[in-house]
């Protein structure tokens, strides 16, 4: 029985990495201007394609390397898997301005450079340009109540952060091999957090941590966290898990969410502070515009963590989720005995071409105070819980009350103060939501 | 991938169950009265072989089914393994008086009847008689520090309990299968503790404990333990353990040392108060005088503890240590790489008819002012760290001062007192050594 665990290898063999500094004639190029994604109701960016091109051309998303064709979406739709039979969930979809792309005359075989800011960023190697109906990717993407009733409880609807990204989308698409050419600087305080794959990897050797576990947060951390990520540690191969991942999803916000500056230094405030030792605890993130897909979510999540080195991938109750569209248990069935309505008889480590990433279902923790701390759902017997509430937490933070320490540590709500001082709110406003569309996490130079 | 763990088969395949309730003809037959194992220096009663009777004869120590042959003691001493290839870490000898025996005129082959209490008990199968120099087989059985470097940091002497005895046995020994005849009953409070494997696993069947985690114990758990077993459960295969077994030894005893029965109600406490459900945690004891041979004694407890159906087993610093004469990381060592000394190049999950238990490697918990609350060695970055003294919470109790509620709970202490009530002090003292060894814990009808 052998029972050492170590950093598995890049999901599909090898960490994509598409960087390519070449020298680049860019004199008379046509040029065209990456922009945010804008809700058509209510006028809110919701994504920013450059995040995708990010985390592609960095390998998170390894062994994706494009933006999808109409055949790689069709296989992602019907099998959850792209055609070289590797597990992927979500469309991944470089929708584009279909009039201002005819003006190029551009045709497959061509590279198309991109711009950020205004700034030469990436190019994409045209191998398809498609159409399609945004409204029958939205409703395939994530399933119906109908076809997936392992997960789906309602039909998803505009309301769902997820589905608009997709109905919003332009109804034509470029696809092929994208490259960036000029690599973003990330503004403080992101730039200490960034650690794409490559790098985390070179970290986690160094720190000779063999077993990690996955933190996926978008979340300034209280007390409940903190247990989560401590007691979910222990999880590991013959000793604990020898470092904790916090990996931060970053992308476009939604009003009454933390800022994600407050996320990153909120998590880094855990171990600087010394709740989780530095050593033993390390805060990055991940540019993605979240689905809220949970179960499907939880898919690309295990993917990212995976390249990143990770070993384990804590999954709670209702993972990555928004509203009630997901049954709140989905993520835990798909990692427990899979879910066969999105093509997965078995879970994804145990299925051809599977995850080497192993789950952590964990269920709830709260405070008790038969206990006096906080503890474990699974655990505690007294029946005195005084559960983590987001909106009580969020209410107290809004009315200017300090939480007490036992369910926000002192420093972690010093940065929430900190950002709140910076930004005038302690939450995302409209203000803010517009502000960082436009600024973006880097400075293209 | 396979994930999934579930609780393992009996160690070597077979649960040993040698319970004999055939009517025996006894009428004339000459009876062996098994007594107490007395140490000649200090008069103190060290061991009491009904205790491995019991413990062979319901299977805790499968696949051994008899006392051994000087064969077996070869076979165990040099290899740590029984003829049969299966490991063995510890010689288990029929010691008895020569001269009563040779009185009887025993040969092999013959059936001796064996008394405890004065009544009928058990029985042996005669298969040989054999004598041994009690010192060297005491050597032997543990090593020294230059045989044994990897582990043993000065040799052992009579001060050490388990060196002791082996020293103290007659040198005059039968081997042979034993059979119990007649099952004593389990006194108050001991009767609802006891899960013999067979037992056990129907109990863990029935509480769907597919994952069970074995805590050793010889103490009443302060907070400290508490944790140690909450946290260590997060260890499991997808999710945590479904089961804390705490498996108390429960043999002779020490002056100064909890008394049995405040462990066993200490521990039942812990989860009759819900710091740990009932439903996940149950309390239990195997009967054994402690040899406290660290490293090797861990593996007569994966022995054990995999009998009873567990598929993980808690190893902490100074693993079923006495004094300091083996390094306090040898049994995470032997868990983690082996101890080629003992003869172990890897660890005994991962050797040829190995065990199929999980180790789970942990450091020390202890109380920190600044997390506020009892945390991890490997998790805490204050170095506020209030350590958990043996010797300064008896020193509390002695004085009848009641320890602070972070530290001890009060529903454990009111065990303690309880038994204090009971027995006129909170520790073993000569009094209760010599009773116990007289009464013992059970009754024969």
């Amino acid at each position: 029985m052998k029972l050492i665990i170590n950093n598995p290898p890049p999901y599909g063999g090898k960490l994509i990495k598409n960087i390519d500094k070449k020298e680049h004639e860019l004199k008379g190029v046509p040029f065209y201007d990456i922009k945010p994604e804008i809700d058509k109701k209510s006028g809110a960016p919701i994504r920013n394609v450059y995040r995708e091109i990010i985390s592609i051309c960095y390998g998170f998303f390894s062994p994706l390397d494009r933006f999808m064709t109409r055949e790689d979406v069709d296989f992602v739709l019907n099998q959850r898997r792209l055609p070289n039979g590797y597990i992927f969930p979500l469309p991944i979809i470089f929708d584009v301005d279909k009039d201002e792309i005819k003006k190029m005359q551009l045709r497959e075989g061509d590279r198309l450079y991109l711009r950020l800011k205004g700034k030469p960023f990436a190019y994409i190697e045209v191998e398809e340009m498609w159409e399609f109906n945004p409204e029958e990717i939205a409703v395939k993407t994530f399933g119906t109540p109908e076809k997936n009733s392992d997960a789906l409880k309602k039909p998803l609807d505009e309301k769902h952060p997820g589905f608009s990204i997709y109905r919003n989308m332009s109804g034509f698409a470029i696809a092929g091999k994208v490259y960036i050419i000029n690599e973003p600087k990330f503004k403080e305080p992101y730039n200490r957090f960034w650690y794409p794959p490559e790098m985390s990897r070179e970290e986690f050797s160094r720190r000779n941590w063999r077993t990690v576990i996955a933190h996926q947060t978008r979340n300034v951390p209280h007390t409940g966290h903190e247990h989560l990520m401590k007691e979910a540690a222990f999880m590991g191969d013959i000793e604990p898990c020898r470092g904790i991942l916090v990996n931060a999803i970053v992308g476009a916000k939604r009003i009454g969410d933390f800022v994600d500056e407050a996320i990153l230094e909120g998590h880094e405030a855990v171990n600087k502070y010394g709740y989780i030792k530095p050593e033993r605890h390390m805060v990055t993130f991940t540019l993605w515009d979240m689905r809220y897909g949970a179960p499907l979510e939880s898919l690309l999540h295990g993917i990212i963590r995976q390249n990143m080195g990770c070993t384990h991938h804590m999954f709670g109750r209702d993972h990555a989720a928004a509203g009630d569209y997901f049954d709140p248990y989905s993520t835990q069935t798909l990692w427990t005995k899979g879910l066969p309505s999105y093509g997965f008889d078995a879970p994804p480590y145990d299925v051809e071409k599977g995850l080497e990433i192993r789950p952590v279902n964990v269920q709830e923790f709260f405070y008790c105070p038969r206990c006096n701390e906080i503890t474990y759902s699974e655990t505690c017997g007294h029946n005195e819980a005084q559960r983590f509430s987001g909106s009580f937490v969020r209410g107290l933070i809004a009315e200017g009350i300090k939480p007490p320490s036992v369910i926000f540590r002192p420093e972690v709500y010093d940065v929430i103060v900190k950002w709140w001082r910076v930004f005038g709110y302690p939450f995302v406003n409209k203000r803010y939501l517009m502000q960082k569309e436009e600024e973006l996490e880097v400075e293209v130079e």
